[in-house]
């Protein structure tokens, strides 16, 4: 068996003077607690604390970055216990899941995947040697017994991992009652949802009128108006905010943005709520829609997350058997000047909104993100997102806007998970990177110490904190 | 207070061996004089030799790259004085504009501005504490009295900054009286226009019209056919010619490029003249001037300049308060490789043409650019432009393109500023950043000393000479 | 005179620790032998083993990199020999080549041609300084005299560079003489050809319906039908595969698919056989051809390789004078997530189908091509190409790709030359640089050094083995 450690000077420069000046660096932000502002967990977790039924169930299953790469080496995803549309049966026996994934550790050498599982390997199971076929039995069983104890209950993991505020992420039609149950419990802890109405804002949906009926039927608002659907978005947005949201997040293809007149908005609203309309009238609802909630946001003051650019379930077999959210999304190209403007020209020069941009098309950081960032009062820039939550998309990140944008139109990091075990890994890597990426500039002369240090708390924790106002 | 030093190994890279090499490199071509041949300075300094009024408007008024992170952070740029369109006041005291500069400074930090400033606070005004809320009044004072003395008229720094030649940019109505009062000023150094048409090249501008009517009239050609027009070029570029300009520069959206024939050309010349007309007969008028542009180049030896792919202005509301150049243009994507072709068909493989491209899209260096160059004897890249014009930048140029075009197909660098301050700086880091890129082919043996030492040299110095036949 | 020596180290970062695991891992695949699984060697010289002619015809006449550098800096191709398409004379005398190019050679610095040569230099030819004007007798004369040795014959330089498994690519008419040559000599090495339908499946190609007929022909299958000609293709894949083919080679300009119904693509193939079609419909008809190959590869067994996006020929004066493949080819933007969706909804989950994706568009390495590898089970990764083919290329294509497509779902090295004494330097740079590569991931601690040595195997050797079943 070989041994597992996660060494101390993991992901640093290995030039010595500049992994010195980032151990330094580390040293004053690794045990900062941990602002996760934006991700996905299950508020069901926190508030009902029920244990984790299994290794497998745990960390492979939910998890398409793990499914995704074993499924591109010829493992099926039924192999994998990746329950169906239909219900027909997959693989149902945990300890073969896990297995499998054992046999086949050796395809996440150099992936930020493979460095999230060994630390909640190490740190969070104590587990020392490496997964591999001869280690599978005594992973699983480890594992095994830790769930079945209270201190890896949801809550107990939650306080050791030192969170001090985390954000879930609801759809316009949830009631919020695991938030509510949170809250009742008396827990005391920070945990807060976050408003993403795509569902009732995007006619690309398949149920969109349905859904839309039952929002304003929720709400008591009128169906049959713009203005009704417009106040009960208002009217969920208070919602949420009483459930502790501070931000809205948007999920679109793209980032166009539109402002029509209202007799246009509403002669386009009665379309929509009619039938299928055209991939042009869908894209101007929804662009339309995001200057709305940009106006809403500058009202109520929740701070406002765009996510443009997948192409969801791009591989159809996948997606008729399995689902949606199964290793199938891929990125497109990004465009943001022009389809912000409309909003930008509304709102952009407005201190009230903080909008944040996310992208994965890493072409637009330094040719159109940093440059808008660096420029309208109302962007920021979140950070590198989902296929770019690793070392190199960070470093390229940094390297790519930090000189036309800076530090501060930037707003720290996003675990952006469901991988609820993840959350500590993954921002370690990020206060890593950001202090090998600050110990750089120190080596290089192009950042004096003490604002190294400075930017390292910030990017650690404190500029998440301020942006997400949490 | 926070002392304020340039580290002499600054922006080499930390590794021993590879700085110790940057260091060698450096050695030999920091002192070289500065050849400037792409920039925006006003030739008014150079003839008058007025002193500079004042830090605030020396500094931070005219620099859109201070402002803008400025103002992307919440200061109005009223409160900067930055001057208005319809000439409502702003901020009217330098010094109030110093201290919300100096309260702000730590924005800049890990950005090429800052960079620029600490090297003239340093370098040009020997101060040696960083700029700060508490040092601001020190600042202020100490510029401010500096700039009273006679060192510190424009001539003055121009000699002390051992400029050798250095060209700036005049519009096709200049009169170019400035270069004129310089020349018979006696002074005796190379400073030299550039021909930039532009305004009687676009159909976009909203007063092309009326300007090239003024620009027949004032070389006493036939507005009313297009072969007085192209004579109104000639005669211009004859006058720039004698005003020591031996380049053209052109600032087009795109880099299309087009070949009418003779009808084809005077007809759309005929409407352009009469007025409004579409986006595609505008950039089609744009486009075959370039290709007549380049055919009066091979004529009479000027070299020709391409700075496409910006969107101007971008934000309305500063536009329309501000006016343009200030802080508000946003990159676009670029594209080569179609829109030069009928340029490159006619003159592409003429060795007397030198077409140097410049992008804001990172994009093509290595897809588009480095493939051009390397084939084409009349093309050649220009250096990192704008917001590339920084460590980063220059690094990802120098690593995109070199392997494909190698270095002599590049040309040096531009500083392609009106900050005349910051020049020193700009061709300090560039000197910097290319000596420590070779000192790494150097390290890592991809790279002979004696070759890098050359290198330096024509990198620093020789290309830029050569390649604008200066 | 100036020494020539490769250093041991070279291309190694010149970090201390990192270097040191550099060397410790290469050391272990430098001597591995070469699987060239993707190249465009003449099979006659295998077959024939005839001397080659003298140093410019080996080493200048054949080489675009070359070639191309040299004309982009002015020296025209008819001075360096370059055969017309009209047979009018060019420079005929291979010392005065040779001469021109010792000129320029500087022109190569910092270059991968530059790497090439100069491995070639030493390692083949002994030489021992460098080539410059005051060299250039002495290389041509000691080059020239190796070439008429019997050591320097193919065959003897073919297993001096333990050359283990190489494919030449031959077309769709090709009768495959010399790979039968070769087998019938006994030579007992492996030499196998590659199957490269283009002019046959290309509606654009200007020959194509005389070369479809001739396709035909040559099969016994009848040119009137689409089934007569989708036999002809399955009845010559399986002639290559009798000349040892395993795999397929694709050069369209974009990866667009397309699966037409049986109605529709026959009306299709009478139409693109009938004269001239519209871009669309060649389009069209490649794309649907694409699908087809798919489908006869999950048949047959032989890989599929995709090399789309390149705009062949770009310059009309040197295609008008010398023909095709003369330096002159051009990148262009790639895009796959749209194009290949029509194949990969029928073949993309087929663990049967192999099909390598290659690209000159560097952006999508990250955002689509490592997304769509690292999920569906058909796709692998080529390595860089051509102009990417480089260090800074390669160092690229694993950082960018790595952290979503692991190393596993790339398929090693491709020299893809004909510059047949170039093939060992190629593959040690690339061994080098992943060398390199896989050295920092240690020394950042990002992956365990007993996982780095397979994987430097793996990289070097057995991943080109196994995807392309060699």
């Amino acid at each position: 068996m070989k041994p597992l450690r996660l060494h101390p000077d993991r992901l640093f420069p290995a030039e010595t003077r500049t992994r010195d000046i980032a151990r330094a660096l580390y040293a004053t932000v690794s045990d900062l607690p941990i602002i996760s502002p934006h991700g996905h967990t299950d508020p069901a977790w926190f508030a009902y604390n029920e244990p984790f039924a299994n290794p497998s169930d745990l960390l492979i299953v939910p998890d398409h970055y793990v499914f995704r790469m074993l499924m591109s080496q010829g493992v099926a995803l039924d192999q994998l216990g990746i329950p169906t549309v239909d219900g027909s049966p997959t693989e149902s026996d945990p300890r073969a899941i896990w297995s499998r994934f054992a046999a086949h550790y050796h395809l996440f050498a150099g992936t930020p995947s493979r460095m999230w599982l060994d630390y909640v390997f190490t740190q969070v199971f104590g587990l020392d040697v490496r997964l591999e076929p001869a280690t599978a039995a005594l992973y699983y069983d480890t594992i095994d017994a830790a769930l079945k104890t209270p201190d890896f209950r949801p809550r107990a993991l939650f306080e050791r991992f030192n969170i001090e505020a985390i954000a879930t992420t609801e759809g316009p039609l949830d009631p919020l009652l695991h938030h509510k149950a949170i809250r009742e419990s008396g827990w005391g802890v920070k945990v807060v949802t976050a408003y993403r109405p795509d569902p009732v804002m995007d006619p690309d949906d398949p149920r969109f009128i349905e859904k839309v009926k039952a929002f304003c039927a929720m709400t008591g608002e009128d169906v049959g108006s713009f203005a009704g659907y417009l106040r009960a978005h208002e009217k969920r947005r208070a919602d949420f905010r009483a459930a502790g949201a501070t931000s809205t997040d948007h999920g679109h293809p793209t980032a166009f943005t539109a402002h029509l007149s209202r007799p246009e908005i509403e002669a386009l609203y009665a379309k929509v709520m009619e039938g299928p309309v055209s991939a042009a009238e869908a894209e101007l609802f929804r662009g339309h829609m995001l200057v709305e909630m940009a106006r809403m946001s500058i009202e109520d003051g929740m701070v406002m997350q765009l996510h443009p650019g997948v192409w969801r379930s791009h591989n159809d077999a996948v997606l008729a058997r399995f689902g949606r959210d199964k290793g199938g999304d891929i990125p497109m190209p990004g465009e943001f000047v022009r389809a912000l403007k409309p909003l930008l020209d509304l709102y952009g020069n407005d201190p009230r909104l903080t909008l944040i941009l996310f992208t994965l098309d890493e072409d637009v950081y330094a040719r159109e993100l940093a440059p808008l960032a660096g420029h309208y009062p109302a962007l920021k820039l979140g950070p590198p997102w989902w296929f770019h939550d690793s070392p190199e998309g960070m470093r390229r990140f940094r390297e790519n806007v930090t000189e036309t944008a800076g530090f501060y139109n930037t707003v720290g990091f996003n675990d952006d998970t469901r991988a609820f075990l993840s959350i500590p890994a993954r921002h370690d890597v990020a206060r890593r990177m950001d202090c090998g990426f600050l110990a750089r500039l120190v080596a290089e002369h192009r950042l004096e110490e003490d604002e190294a240090f400075e930017l390292a708390h910030a990017l650690s924790y404190g500029l998440a904190k301020q942006a997400y106002r949490l």
